[in-house]
């Protein structure tokens, strides 16, 4: 029997909508299926708190079922991207704690990036001035880096006497710029330069500052008026293939793509394409 | 008992020649060791059929056991190197299919890759013009590539509405230009230029279109000289540890080197250039 | 209870002190926790023999224990790093050896670069001249690369007839320049220049010949005055790493950046932050 794709269907329980989201350690704003999320301590460059590792935590976990955000933008307010852990906020604190709390420090930073990588929207760093340690983290767990000639990205754990292995920086920076220029970062934590990040890969493209977020946006509004469903899907795979065997990935692609030939957005395509029209995407 | 290499044996029933290979849905032929592949029908950019995705798998399949093809050179007819799955051809029919029927279609592209990579000979793609949806896979999952400036690579499938994880592309596109810069050509399908594909680390070197068949051949011509029976273990280890721990690489290169060592062609290695001559290299 | 720093103590047993270790087959100067390793015979390019693999081998190990060399440096004398194993001291000896014999070879080989990994101490190459063979293998294995522009290094294991995957080539190489480049350099053994080096990430950088070895040690000396306990858990880490699946990362940095937030270089960072000093670390 042929497959025909059903309608869209609300799965009771498991969806959520975000728009009307009320942030409060960050802005939060959707337009056009492209939420905005803005670091917005200016005045200290943007710099987290435990309340805001928290908050963005559950925030990128309730995206995970949210059906009216197609892609996101992270981005800081006032020509700074984000400063990282505060260190009267975030690292006096940490010198207090026992071994448990320590450890319940590192996790739910790190569960943070997990809950990044594990939403299906594809998220664009707008990344202009400092973008420092856990902030460099919030960049490098994004999909796609936007920045410009001026941007500073540091990992600079190093400096306060810790490991570069922090939030999967370890795992994750030498596959986008290389092992060597990765470890170069990780025992320096030296800033690296916006030409730098271009050259290197961890940009895909530099803007001047005024016209980076309108470009991370537009980027965003590409993908959300895409097969946002498709897109999840590629996403969830450039995880999952992270290390599988060659033969395996290609055998889950063949499952995951069998998936995606069976929704609507893959017949519009066609049918749109033998019509010479643009096809209409609607994400089923 | 010192290790003393014997004559070269016929496996029965293990072996084949494919110098006379007839190809039904594009151009084969053997030329001193180095077969080139021409996808050859160039008034439509050469596009891929079901019947040609099938004849290629086949064809590779048979190549692990061929003992007259030492290296391969795969092109495209009339300056593009291939358009991909036909939007006629192909799409039509899949949106017709159940879903037995899309698992068949996707496990047989995913088929051709992993043959492409389990066949001994090292593959040098030769692109020009158009490699876009299965025809950049073809590119990516060839060892070398020669690329001219005004190439262009697209991996498309998001505009038929599809994922980018196709034929194995989410493993193996951030490996070879990064998992930013994957990122971005999987979710967008925007061509890369020659230029970028050659500073990213996709094409190896660019040439002048009338130079590009070549340049290739010449590069196949190399290998298909060298100590071919080295380049199969090369080819295999470099697909075999792609997701083993280093130290377990390091191991399994100590056991593949080792059987390389004991080949005729080290033997002669060492015998030329104790002999201040150039190595024979026979492959065995 | 919140958790308090000890005193450095001495595992009895485990630590080694190696200022005046007495080298065989090289030359091995520590200065200011910083050791210099030159392979030193330079009228041939300072290849390796068995002797020297293993007496390497044997010094990697115990720099795992050592607890007055916190950063390495690996160099060659007179203009050259290292050509390899030499084909009259390695090859011909390896043309007589049985199986085991030659399985027994490649192990050690391969246990250097595992021994060169497994130390805690990041080592830094500074590569002028010809980097070939093995001598390429010693600079890839190392964390950071120097080099000059008229260095060459290269992977020529084909050019006596053998593969390329040789002491983890074919697993270490693509990650660091990406898998297309990494295919044809072990692929074909030709040099690497300079210049593709530094724009493909093999090296950190390119200095003057003469200025060098004073670059590779002012960096080294960078390491060895910061937090050198958290450097050996970001080198560990590199290579833990290299084939858990993200997730997995994540939690694994979990518990090493919990681990070095209760060293006294955090807690002596924090201090010196407030005080608005430069930390002093001392490596517990």
């Amino acid at each position: 029997m042929r497959y025909l794709p059903g309608e869209a269907q609300q799965l009771p329980g498991n969806r959520a909508a975000l728009a009307d989201y009320q942030a409060g350690h960050f802005l939060f704003e959707v337009s056009g299926g492209v939420a905005t999320l803005t670091l917005n301590r200016p005045e200290r460059k943007n710099p987290l708190t435990f309340d805001s590792y928290a908050e963005l935590r559950d925030l990128f976990r309730a995206l995970a079922y949210a059906d009216d955000v197609k892609a996101i933008v992270i981005t800081g307010a006032g020509e700074n991207f984000c400063s990282g852990g505060d260190v009267h906020d975030i690292i006096g604190p940490l010198t207090k704690l026992d071994m448990p709390g320590l450890l319940a420090f590192t996790r739910m930073t790190g569960d943070l990036v997990k809950a990044i990588r594990a939403c299906p929207q594809p998220i664009v760093a707008a990344v202009d001035g400092i973008c420092a340690g856990a902030g460099a983290i919030l960049a490098l767990a994004s999909d796609i880096r936007l920045g410009t000639a001026r941007s500073k990205t540091a990992f600079l754990f190093t400096r306060v006497g810790l490991a570069g292995c922090d939030m999967g920086a370890c795992a994750l920076l030498p596959r986008v710029i290389g092992q060597g220029r990765a470890a170069e970062l990780l025992y320096t934590g030296r800033s690296m330069s916006g030409a730098e990040a271009e050259r290197w890969g961890f940009f895909n493209s530099l803007h001047e500052p005024e016209a980076l977020l309108d470009a991370a946006r537009a980027f965003a509004q590409g993908l959300a008026d895409g097969p946002t469903f498709a897109h999840g899907m590629t996403k969830k795979m450039l995880q999952q293939e992270w290390n599988m065997g060659v033969d395996e990935a290609i055998e889950a692609e063949a499952q995951a793509q069998a998936i995606c030939m069976a929704t609507n957005d893959f017949h519009r395509a066609y049918h749109a394409f033998v019509a010479k029209q643009k096809p209409e995407f609607e994400g089923d």
